[in-house]
Order: structure tokens, then sequence, then C-alpha cells
């Protein structure tokens, strides 16, 4: 068995993920936002790196149904229809539609995954089902990798916690701890210590930021565990919601 | 107050050093080993970046004096005098003598202080000097910076666990948590969960590394607290014994 988490993705190198299976964690905001537009209905999210490709991605897919959606420093970005709070992923705004998806950490982890065998999304919001997956996955002899967004390339208490939290799940029932690598090993620390999603969230810079710019009803409904239960997987450019068994 | 914990030098930029006074970590070994070093009477460590560049560096310094120390991969370098391991930096060794060392990780974290106020090096070997001056710092109003060297960019348990305990010494009495970053309160959590360095240093991919290659005596050696009272000061590009108020 082998589980390693990275903290961010500075410093990450393509043979790290190449052929494994990769949970991306952003879970404030991006991978909670992506779950939640995929329990409403959403038919799928194109993550891009750049405010301009999301503008040439939205003229090749066609207007009619492809929404602009993200935030720079946490902020919506003018001329984008949506934010990147989970509270503005409702049924009536999102259903049947394809969100073009430009977020500053998780577009970049999404986008650092290339190369994995397959690369699911996850968040307190789907940590059952995500949670679920990795245990599958690990049982069947698979080398798992936990992508965390961070902060700009740096360690971010929210994420690592959501890390500890999926660890937790891959690995329940087994108690050597083997094949963690360091930043696995503090995951399931942290994720033990704190029983609960609110104080890490709320403790993380980026909790901090998100609450001094009004947007605390963010940080609350990130850590609600299994909000939107959805297994998203990111395959061809493209997250849409897997078949779970 | 403002104690920010970077766990490596991936993703750091210039800004969030500059000015500011800097402890470098890289408790396996590059840290351990100039302390002992320098307690054991060495001149002083110049840290490079390549073999190539000790080379020239000890024919600019004129070779009488100097001495070649380093590993590539934890291993000794071929043609250099000594290895990284702090059992090597005995008295009869490296007294009065100039070190040119080349490590992995530690040199570049070192390296990567550029721009800051001042730069000192941390270990369990000099935890109580060090730590002494990071608390003096912290009260005339300093904004720290602790830098892990890390292991590839990446996350060390180790050096995480050392930030913790310097940081613990640092903010002795202080009761808040405000001013510390996302990686400081996850550090100063994991110096308050293993009270003695044996097994963190020893859990950690470095240690079990070491171990491996028949090394275990250094990461046994690293974990003496207070082995090696010394205060490295890194300045102009040269490592020297900082006075002790």
């Amino acid at each position: 068995m082998k589980l390693d988490v990275f903290f961010s993705t500075a410093g990450l190198a393509p043979q790290e993920v190449a052929g494994r299976p990769v949970f991306v964690v952003d879970v404030l905001r991006a991978t909670t936002v992506i779950c939640a537009a995929l329990y409403h209905g959403a038919k799928g999210i194109v993550p891009v790196a750049s405010v301009d490709e999301a503008s040439r991605m939205a003229q090749t897919l066609g207007p009619e149904d492809v929404i602009l959606m993200g935030e720079r420093n946490s902020e919506p970005i003018e001329g984008f229809a949506l934010g990147n709070s989970p509270l503005e992923m409702t049924e009536p705004a999102v259903r049947g539609k394809t969100l073009i998806m430009s977020t500053t950490n998780g577009t970049r982890a999404l986008l650092a995954t290339q190369g994995a065998s397959e690369v699911y999304v996850a968040a307190a919001a789907n940590l059952a089902l995500a949670g679920a997956r990795a245990r599958q996955l690990l049982h069947t002899g698979k080398d798992l990798v936990i992508l965390c967004a961070g902060k700009e390339g740096r360690f971010g208490l929210d994420d690592a916690y959501a890390a500890g939290r999926l660890a937790l799940e891959a690995i329940e029932g087994r108690r050597r701890r083997k094949g963690l690598n360091d930043a696995a090993l503090v995951s399931v620390d942290l994720a033990r210590r704190f029983k609960t999603w609110e104080r890490p969230l709320t403790l993380s810079a980026a909790g901090r930021q998100l609450a001094k710019l009004g947007m605390g009803a963010d940080v609350a409904d990130a850590a609600r565990e299994n909000a939107y239960p959805v297994l998203p997987v990111f395959r061809d450019r493209r997250i849409t919601t897997a078949a779970v068994a």
C-alpha cells in the first residue's frame, strides 16, 4: 500500500502522479463548488487556467448551454455569470449547463494531474463517496495520491485536514501506517485531532480570508459533510459525475 | 506578531523572506551538521549549490584550511574529505577549518533566504539557543520565518517537527495563535504531540532512508537536544558562530 499526500502543487514532479489515481482537494472552495454544481444537475465542468481561455472555451462550446464561473483572489470575475461559491450552484442556475471554471488554486491542482490514471474531486461535501472509491482503489493494489490545492503553492490547513479525513476513509481498518508519506502521516494526525470540519476550516488562512470578505457562509457550507454526494471525475479536460457502484 | 513556517522552499516567493529574520531547519542532517562543526571549532561553513562550485571555492580560498564536505542522495561525494554526518564533525577533523558544504536540500534552503534581514541555522542540536534568539526577535516586533529544507521540495516530518519545537520556544508564554500561518499552526500541533525528537525523526522519510543506508546513528545524534549549543548565523555567503547574549 502506498498513499502519498502532497500539500500543494509546488514542486510536484510529473512522475509522482504518473499512472496513479489522484484525488484533488480544494475544499475552500473549488472542489466543494464542483460537487455542488454536479449534485444540482450541471452537465459538466471544464477547468481552465485563465480568464481568456474561459472566454475562448465558451465560444468553442457555444454560449447557450455554457456558464462562466470562477474567482480571482476569492472575488467573482467581471463578466462571469457565477462566482466560486457553492451557494450559487443552485439547480435553477446550473441544471443542464456546462460550467467553464477558472479558479486560482483548484484549477492549477486539477491541471497538475496530467498523466494520472484517473482523477477524482474530493471535499467534505462528498467525503463518503470519495472515501469509498479511494478505499476500493487501495484494496485493488493501487498507489493513491491526494493532491491538495493549497494556497498559492503553500500549505493550507483546510486542505491538509480534508486530505487526512479522506486518507482515513481510504485506509479504514488498516493499522499499519507504513505506506504513508510524511505529509499523509501528518494529515491523518490532523484528521484525528479535529473531529468536525468547522474548526480547521475556520482556523485556516483560506477560511479567515473568506470570512473577512463576507463569505463566511461559504465556509460553513463547505464544512457540511456529505452535503453534495456525488463523485466527480476529471477526464478529457472535463469533470462529470462518475458512476458509483 | 507574525510567525510563518514554510515546509519547503518550493513555491517560496522572495517577498516572503524579504527583510525578515529567517531560521533554516534541515535537521536530517545539514543544520545538525553545521551546529556540530561549529561547536567543534570549525571557523566557518560556506554552503554552495554544486560540486563544481565547491571545488572552485576551495581553490579560491586556498586548499590548506579548507575541507570539502557534503552529500548527494545521502551518500558522501567522491573526492570530498567528509560526508554529511554530524559524527564526522569531530574536533580533530574540523578545528580551525573552513568547510565548503554541498548538500541537496539544506543548501537550497540556505540559498533561498536571499533578502532576509538575518539568517540563523536551527536544529535539535541548538534548540535552546535558536529558540532564545527567535523569542527575542519576536519580542522586539520582528516577523519571523522558519524555513524547512524539506525533501526535494516536499514536506518532511522531521523538519516540520523541528519548526514546531522552535516556534513553541519562540512564542513561549503567549496564548494566542493569531499571527501563525497554517503551517505554523500544524507544526506547533506536531511539537505538542511528540514530546521528544526520536519518534518524529525515525518516522520521517528522511530518517527511514538514513536507517536503510546504515546511518541510523546520524538520526540518533540529530535527536540529541542541545547537543551542539551554538547559534550559527549565515551572512555574506558564510556561516559562523553568532555571539549569544
